[in-house]
């Protein structure tokens, strides 16, 4: 495999950092950005990491001392073209990793100025990243992260990005509807439709990645607790399964949200960095815009509170589980289908079972029951969408 | 009819203000806001309007004097949100129209600040439209002009917002896709998504519009030269029709990009008026988003400039027609076919002849050929999409 120059925008979140150690371990040359903005989000709705993480500074001091290897890194806002313009022209990048918005659903539901600072993080840093490669790298490869909750939950089965339609006696391939469900799902299709425009017209080339919501404590690059990744299991930035090993640890009941039949895509930590380095090591074609769905399987939300009560029994946990009223405006019941081939194709295989990747959430977390105990306010939804 | 409390935003311009005085003219109390973007958008590429317009101090006091009715005007920017609040809390309108966005595709692909400007203007803009409604006026009607550009270019048959379709075996009425050939364009799709949302998750009610290309230069309340609207002719602001009137008037030769096959659905502007007279009187329901094609007929871009050059030979002009390289990325031999039922069944009936309607442009503006001819510089494209 060809040494490639990756440049990962947000290299301090719960992917940038856990696909930067990883890809320097794969023979990459790494540099990255961040604005440490999902650190201030977290604290400024009143939560932590469950699992402690080190400063930056810290973080690649321990990657160097323990791995060997170097990462660079550069603090800024790519809100500030100046900023990533500078940062681009030192790298040179093969390939630039996007992980740099606002990742919160609930966050950008919070009031007007949450979905503004959504929209307008997402939305302009992301037309900056467009205009970076076309000044200066247009032959670099795009690897943006979309999110699967972009297409909403039709009733037909989802393609990825893009389906063959006959209407009215006519053919053509078009864009897949996409139908987001919070101000952070459309700032995800903004950009996309951004992205899809600059391919076009700028012959540029990007992967669009709708990703399944990502679950897990550490990858193998994580041989040290100075090298662990964030781990948020508050309402805002905790996803689902991370939130349920949460609570479990703490004898919360866990809670579904509605009836809890609601079905999601979901993806092990581990594999999803698989496949980002998939994309990033097998590029879309100049010009292209390429969409991959990333996820491994579809669960129901009370199906994987099942599996958590499951796991935790064998850990001695006694866990219950306690329904909620659904602050989100979506279908409870619903058809959801997702065509995700093409990642395989490419050779994505998925490595974990999801009921051992919870075994392991649940033994780390257990160490830190204590620190989310002490923040156990911040895990049930205040946040409602209407 | 009930009378009407009216909120214009984006009074001051071409749309905007032909509005605001057929409305206060048809029996609706009409309060306006602007920040004057478009004379200062239009200054900044050193151009005009070709038919001189009055100060909207001026506007608004010779529309009292001379028609005897009363506008409201509030000079600011809905960016700023405490602007926005205080309008609609003081005003509490039925109805919204929301003409406040950059509307040029040109101007849009400058380079990256102009593309920045455009979407942070139109998305961050609407996005407090709709806070405004849901905090203060969760009744109101929101008519938002978007654009028949939206849809792009696709091989079937554009419907009405939406399709029902069968992909591999199920059914599901869904959004039509968007295919937006411009940074203005997109920002114009971010904004129908943002809406769409809105309005089933807060159940606030609107009428996104799809407009065609809109052309002429007045309607039957502009009986004295103080009260008519703007007239772009530049490559940014200047919608074709208009420019090649502009041309023929100071003969230029009239000049369609590339292949000038290109097809677009256009609408005279005493309709376009009178169909969003119709969207305002008959809104949509509590938590509808209803979508409006709003146009009245589709033309190839050479097609117009054989109806520009034949009704000039008429007045004695001897008009050229001198294709362009085309800066836009397009397709110049495309189907294109839009359905447009909705506005007739509300009761739209086009009014007017366009060769009558060119006629009629012509003449009004051979009356400043010399103001054109100063500003000729402004009408040829420098700006390319590449």
């Amino acid at each position: 495999m060809r040494k490639l120059n990756v440049l990962i925008l947000g290299m301090d979140g719960y992917l940038g950092w856990s696909l930067a150690m990883h890809l320097a371990l794969h023979g990459h040359k790494v540099s990255g950005l961040d604005n440490y903005s999902r650190r201030k989000n977290v604290k400024s709705i009143g939560s932590i990491s469950a699992i402690p993480i080190q400063s930056m500074k810290k973080r690649l001091e321990k990657f160097q001392k323990i791995h060997k290897e170097h990462l660079s890194f550069y603090q800024g806002n790519i809100v500030n073209y100046n900023f990533l313009k500078n940062v681009v022209k030192k790298v040179k990048p093969h390939s630039i990793v996007h992980l740099a918005e606002q990742p919160s659903a609930p966050f950008s539901m919070i009031d007007r100025k949450h979905a503004v600072e959504t929209q307008y993080n997402n939305v302009i840093g992301n037309l900056n990243v467009l205009y970076s490669m076309k000044e200066i790298v247009p032959n670099c490869h795009l690897v943006k992260l979309g999110t699967l909750g972009e297409y909403g939950q039709p009733n037909v089965e989802i393609p990825e990005g893009f389906f063959n339609i006959k209407y009215k006696g006519r053919k053509d391939r078009l864009p897949f509807p996409r139908q987001p469900g919070s101000f952070y799902h459309l700032s995800k299709v903004h950009d996309s439709s951004n992205i899809l425009f600059a391919c076009r017209v700028w012959d540029l080339c990007s992967t669009d990645i709708m990703q399944g919501v990502v679950y897990g404590t550490r990858t193998n690059e994580m041989i040290d607790d100075s090298l662990m990744t964030r781990f948020d299991f508050d309402e805002a930035f905790g996803t689902v399964i991370n939130r349920y090993c949460s609570q479990a640890v703490i004898g919360h009941p866990l809670t579904p949200y509605g009836k809890g039949r609601q079905k999601r895509g979901f993806i092990d930590l581990v594999d999803s960095i698989q496949c980002l380095t998939i994309a990033i090591e097998k590029p879309a074609k100049k010009g292209e815009y390429r969409v991959l769905n990333q996820l491994d399987d579809v669960y129901g939300v009370s199906e994987l509170a099942n599996y958590v009560v499951k796991c935790g029994k064998k850990l001695g946990l006694n866990i219950k589980i306690k329904s909620l009223k659904n602050p989100r405006v979506e279908k409870e019941d619903h058809f959801f289908k997702v065509d995700h081939k093409e990642l395989r194709k490419l050779g994505f295989k998925p490595t974990r079972k999801i009921v051992d990747t919870i075994d392991l959430m649940l033994k780390d977390l257990l160490k830190y029951k204590k620190r989310i105990h002490g923040k156990k306010n911040v895990i049930l939804p205040k946040t409602n969408w209407r």
